[in-house]
């Protein structure tokens, strides 16, 4: 179900398409809509104060409510935009954003105004186009669900805990990261391949990473493998309701690059908003020096709690991948 | 540059199937073999007694020593082959290895012996084109170097530390995990883009998923970034002989999904080696019944020393990638 | 420059997403109409009555009148659309069309009105696309045209021959089919591989069947190389201003898939408009049992006319992907 | 089930890899040894007196005499091989032949021995994976079978009256194109899209112009559909033992893209084999300047004979493709 997000931030509209969905998928609107609502901002004081009505239009690739299996596009137009904040960006690429790299990959061409294609607002059509990937999977018996397992440093943070890291950022003018961690459960044993380009892991990471901010992934117990023994780390096989499972998920559902049986699970790490509101030193472009910078635009102190629908949504497009659809 | 890796530990040969190398590179056979003796095993006290020849014959796609730019595919043939050590592995899969996702996948035809397509020998043909890569990239002024960074829990282990930690779990009938660091430098910046399928990292992670026992992967500061205030992970901007530069390299190199000219950094952890030589549980296939397994075919108690060579490969042939090669 | 066209004939809107153009070119607008104009239809007597005003609406993708080099997607809304016309074709697919294949296909759910996304509408956005392919392949040199060579048996009919063939077949409630060339100048030598996917008459091939109604491409001398022998084939190499070019060009400016500098020729059939006035036996799904049909709808007695720059769009798009942008 | 062909005429080896066939297919080397040996050269006074004994071996993804499901590399090695007769090739380009295109496209590191990468020898590989393919299509009641359908200008020869033309040619020290058309029956409805990349013909096409020689491909009543009436050129649809089809097969089992249930029908040109024993007049690249060149390699004087399987052998791939194996 091979997709192209487009858009920039700042331009008349922001859109996935999705080149060949299954046919007769029902679009459950309030479902839809619900997880749209997740994502968006402007509600709650942890986030960005731009207020986006996100109201997807679909243009094709749905009839009477269901999908046609053609090439299905959906936008979302672009209101609210206030332009004139982000004028100097054009010489002074900030610190840590994609300003710089994507000025050298664009020859100067792209759209500067409000990360224009780098933006998080692109994460908007992901999330209509994980909604869609949920719908299928729904119908498979598979579930995607995620959850903040790190605030600034803080694992598992209660709500009281996660307010109180991020507004005291926000205070101080700054950002902080996070990470997220999710589950793919019901996934059928037997989906993947150890060989390049079909592998579990390495399907996921791909669209895991295409998710702005993600920096890192770890399947299972991820990273802590490095500290563990084998007769630890390796999962023993059980029987469980004559199914064969395993005691333990170290491996995070995942053996030989093909699903076991066991849910799907990793992390991934998102790195701190780089936008911040304190005086950043960037180089200036046209005069090739250091200057001085501060970003005046509205901006998340932290977009992990933001983030955790886009995650499943990533994951959710990447199972059906997996899953050859 | 697609690549397709074939073989089985115990089948006729292994192999790598290069579509479309740049024309014109000179084999460096010199360079090339001390590559596959970085891999090899049966070097060294820490690794499997198995010992390999490991000697590359080019079928195609060379001429007069230099790639002819056509298909390019190198064998290896397998010798050494204990295959009756291995029978038992027909009905009891190993915890933690493919065998038992295999046998779901591949509807019980995989070849079963030495884990098959799912050997760590596979990562021969691997390192060979890896090296092919690096010759490649050096006419590019681009060096991929890795190192460990994690041996069992100790962090940047002395060669000493190393090998206790390693020879103590083999006397335990055990293995252990570990982790590496590998950097590209010389990348130029504007490699890549942020969409899906494009952009610098997730490209990378899909290489590296497809070695065996890596499970993470982490860009820069990786999941440290998850602790990190903006003002901490922003990477400043500098010139430095009238290059922009940055100050630090949280980011690993890619801003937005694009190289931004520093090196690109990431870690991996690598899981330990799943075969052991004390008892496991395994479950019998043909009675669905625990059973027991002692695994006692020739095995690394830590691949990750072998390991250094095959991520650098991985992560050349991803650079390769990136710059459209 | 991989696309995806989307939208159906009745539905909201018809689109194409470009993944990644290059940056930096200059949308001509005057040039671009006048390429949508030239298969808008309702132009001419030899049409179908539908006016369509076409009017292309970019969303992404171009910045300050240039390509932002990030993904790029124009639409055209659906108007002057009679659904009713079209209602019958629920339960009786047209002979011929892609009614049948594509009920089965997509399982009942595809929109029947109009064609849905089998509609030579569809053709529109390809135009689009085509467009801004050629003003790429202006800035290099190549240029692409094509000329219908064929009209109902006739060879290189007139404008007046043309026009007869098409309205003596109207007048009968019939239709009538024809032929298209197609030259790509400029392309240099060197372009392509024999292998299979990178072949440059499998490329364009690939581009052409996917417009609507192509069933046959004959490169060079095409089916003619049947019954030549090889010593008047063969195109024999000439000297011109130090150039290496052929005397002829029974070869199509490919050998061995690659290109040899020599203009790229080919020719398309394509079949006469299924929908005809006159009535028809299809079957009726519902009923399973052959009934008849009357189609009322405004169709083309011939698309050959209009079909030129569709051709010449694939064709542009298809060289784009021969040079590897 | 992606494939590469790799290898050249004088190299070490030719051989295929396939990257994920099926899993479990029974290697029936009788059938496979038969298909070879309707491609082999030297059996016949109509082809070139090289003999090749043409002995596929398999290097891996078979195991006990089925498919593992792992990637498949088979390979002959080359013998026989006559290199001194073509080292006149390497300054002089034969017209008509790969060698310019190729000279160009791989800055003469191409191998030019017996046309290197470009040799009609590599068909042999793609005549084993052909069979391969045709094993698997076997298993689900499809069928690919290929004949002449012309030779040197007379359609659907006799075989008396192809060998008389053929030596014809030969004693003439020329050489002679021809066509074949091939079905493949047995096909469900419902395969394929109208989509660039997805299409049916599109898919086909692909396949058929990576075979050496194959100059123009046209589906069902292919060009004749130029010079046909909508009302002559519809296939009216009929019901036959309670199943829909068509009275005719004008549109070659494929209406919008997607198969319709009939046979897939189409015929392939093949150029005159380019290389002749009478002199031609080819230009020297050291000299740039018109040379003369005259062949003594050994060359068939018609390829066609031997092109039939090869040509099944394509569709049988791309009948895989379309099946989505």
């Amino acid at each position: 179900m091979k997709h192209i997000i487009f858009g920039e931030s700042h331009g008349n509209a922001i859109g996935i398409t999705i080149e060949n969905p299954p046919a007769g998928v029902k679009l459950d609107w309030d479902f839809i809509n619900s997880e749209m609502a997740r994502r968006a901002p402007g509600n709650s004081p942890l986030s960005t104060p731009r207020k986006e009505a996100d109201a997807v239009e679909v243009l094709s690739g749905v009839f009477e409510g269901r999908t046609t299996g053609t090439p299905l596009t959906a936008i979302i137009r672009n209101e609210n935009t206030k332009s004139k904040d982000y004028t100097q960006l054009k010489d002074l690429p900030r610190p840590s954003h994609g300003d710089f790299s994507g000025f050298v990959r664009y020859g100067g061409c792209a759209d500067y105004r409000g990360g224009g294609h780098f933006s998080g607002r692109l994460t908007a059509p992901l999330v209509f186009g994980g909604a869609l990937a949920k719908l299928i999977l729904q119908e498979k018996g598979i579930q995607v669900a995620a959850e903040i397992s790190m605030i600034g440093g803080t694992a598992n943070p209660s709500p009281e805990e996660m307010a109180e890291i991020i507004l005291q950022a926000r205070s101080e003018k700054d950002s902080v990261g996070g990470a997220v961690r999710c589950a793919i459960t019901g996934l059928p044993a037997g989906c993947g391949a150890p060989d390049f380009g079909c592998n579990v892991e390495g399907i996921i990471a791909q669209y895991l990473f295409a998710v702005p901010a993600v920096k890192a992934i770890a399947f299972g117990a991820g990273f802590q493998l490095a500290a563990m023994r084998g007769s630890e780390a390796n999962d023993a096989f059980i029987l469980e309701d004559g199914q064969i499972k395993t005691a333990t998920n170290h491996a995070g559902g995942v053996n030989g690059g093909i699903t076991n049986g066991m849910p799907v699970t990793f992390e991934v790490a998102s790195r701190p908003t780089p936008s911040i509101a304190r005086p950043q030193q960037p180089v200036s472009l046209s005069r090739m020096e250091v200057a001085t910078l501060e970003i005046h635009g509205r901006h998340d102190p932290c977009i992990v709690p933001r983030a955790v629908v886009v995650v499943e949504a990533a994951a959710a497009l990447a199972a059906c991948t997996v899953l050859g659809i």
